[in-house]
């Protein structure tokens, strides 16, 4: 599965390297940062904050902001900091979803909530993303505060309204399109939109990042909903069918059921709605979103997104940190290659 | 019981109404914001804001940003917004704190978590928090920001210890005054100093409500320590217990413990780190409370906390939002009497 015609492929393709090679030196500020800002002598939160840093997460969003920054020229000092705030602000929504998902796996690993308990991984979430406040408050640009205080608003509003609409098969494509925009796209988006910010980048510059950042996002929680019915734990480091045991309506299911008919919507009721998502269930659920192209459909929709998130980085002056930006996207959709 | 020699008393005494009264216009349109900035579109939220804004909270943080602020001249609009992000810090913090507490009950009424489950006040929290941050970001003040954050940052830790330490008779005096002027007296000292930073005074001035606030946020939190052993829940719109109930070291413990004899302390142990804390066993925490003068060392302590914070505000220039503040100090002390 490829993204891209071959013409407008960037080298190499469908490589994480380009953008972690050209974000190496500040990536290790940041994780340096972020070991730093983890730190406190009350015990547990240094435990949980390892917990979380050690836990092979590839550190997408921070790199972002890092790329997005050094694409626009900037050489000051605050992208590390925004950076390491970005990534605060992901492992304190991580923390607090594994608690309202009561998940018990998250990249191949027991989640914090297993080990310390869901109080500490409410309470440890909210120390988290007061530090990413004191650091973004530290590099001193209000617009990148506005952008990043903004996003923690929607993105806790997306949450909220996934688990309104989470176990209702009525939830339309639109609908989980505005929680998926909210509750992931929204930190791609401000990662990459506070690079050209700090580098005092003018609307469109800010405008582009956004809109490559939102989309990236979209494609990337798409593949995501997809990966969850199409790989296996050892793949993902996470609980394939997780989705379908919480409940959560996610695209490959939307569309499964909108294609489905009357008996096959009374088992996605029954199965989503009512609970009843043992192992045979999943295992037909599987069987009936692959029978309705429901997969095929939804990394359609994440090609799209990608192709438009690849537009608007294409629109920077040619560097290696823009190169890196676009070999990005074809990462993330090639996931599910 | 009186705080103050009554050469020092504010007129009226140990009421809240000079207060109300100095802050009132401006409260109108914090709550009128409180009310805004709680709105969405994802049902959940306003309705879950709106039973914490209806639950009969006096409002005394966003009242002391407000009163601090007028205290020092200022004329500006950052106020209104300020105190509101403080009420919403507060609130989200109240949320998670009944999510860790696993509390029923709060000021009488139930816990939005007994109505609408832990994952939504987790979630709501969150996006208070965001709200909080966005309003704050409105004002413009880096100063401001850089205390609030902080100050966000600290209450968090401050929880997280208290989580660790909770069920440890071995907790200090001085160990639990460290909890308490975190989860407490950080909030009450943020939300009296960012007045003098938004009317541009200097270091002093800042220093002084920062007192105010801290000093005044332990005598609020030690008063409330000796309620929950003293009051009855219809007085209190609390259940009294529940410190003991979830197991929760607080001062009056800590001394009646230091003060037992052997047998005393094995039923501590027994009572706060094993849970036998069943009503009969309350009645006896009671007992032993009131036998070594528990209650009234604590209370002695609060107005050791209370006269400093009524000097730090007396060195105010004369004006009727002085004289506000330095009858908050009596009111929250004379709440035992």
């Amino acid at each position: 599965m490829t993204l891209l015609k071959p013409a407008q492929k960037p080298a190499p393709a469908a490589s994480i390297d380009p953008i972690l090679r050209v974000t190496a030196p500040d990536m290790k500020r940041v994780n340096d940062l972020v070991l730093s800002m983890a730190g406190s002598n009350v015990e547990l939160i240094p435990e949980i904050a390892e917990h979380l840093i050690s836990s092979g997460g590839k550190r997408l969003r921070p790199m972002l902001t890092i790329a997005s920054a050094l694409a626009h020229d900037y050489s000051g000092e605050g992208h590390v900091k925004l950076a390491a705030s970005v990534e605060f602000m992901h492992t304190a929504t991580l923390l607090h979803d594994d608690v309202v998902d009561e998940s018990d796996l998250r990249r191949g690993k027991r989640t914090a909530r297993t080990i310390w308990g869901n109080q500490a991984s409410v309470l440890v979430g909210d120390f988290l993303l007061g530090q990413a406040f004191k650091m973004m408050v530290e590099v001193g640009s209000m617009d990148a505060l506005a952008i990043l205080s903004n996003a923690s608003a929607v993105i806790a509003e997306g949450e909220v309204w996934q688990l309104s609409a989470a176990k209702h098969l009525t939830t339309s494509e639109a609908d989980y399109m505005a929680v998926i925009d909210a509750k992931t796209a929204a930190l791609f988006a401000a990662a990459a939109e506070v690079g050209p910010v700090i580098a005092n980048k003018g609307a469109a510059e800010r405008e582009a990042m956004r809109d490559y950042g939102r989309s990236l996002g979209l494609a990337f929680q798409l593949v995501d909903d997809v990966l969850d019915y199409g790989g296996s734990a050892a793949d993902l480091g996470k609980n394939t069918g997780d989705d379908f045991r919480e409940g959560k309506i996610t695209l490959p299911v939307i569309l499964a059921y909108a294609r489905g008919d009357e008996a096959e919507r009374a088992f996605w009721r029954e199965a989503m709605e009512n609970g009843r998502n043992d192992d045979e269930a999943l295992a037909r659920a599987t069987a009936l979103i692959h029978r309705h192209g429901a997969l095929e459909g939804t990394v359609e929709r994440a090609r799209g997104f990608g192709a438009k998130a690849f537009d608007a980085a294409a629109s920077l002056p040619p560097s290696a940190a823009r190169d890196a930006l676009l070999s990005v996207v074809e990462f993330c959709i090639d996931r599910v290659s």
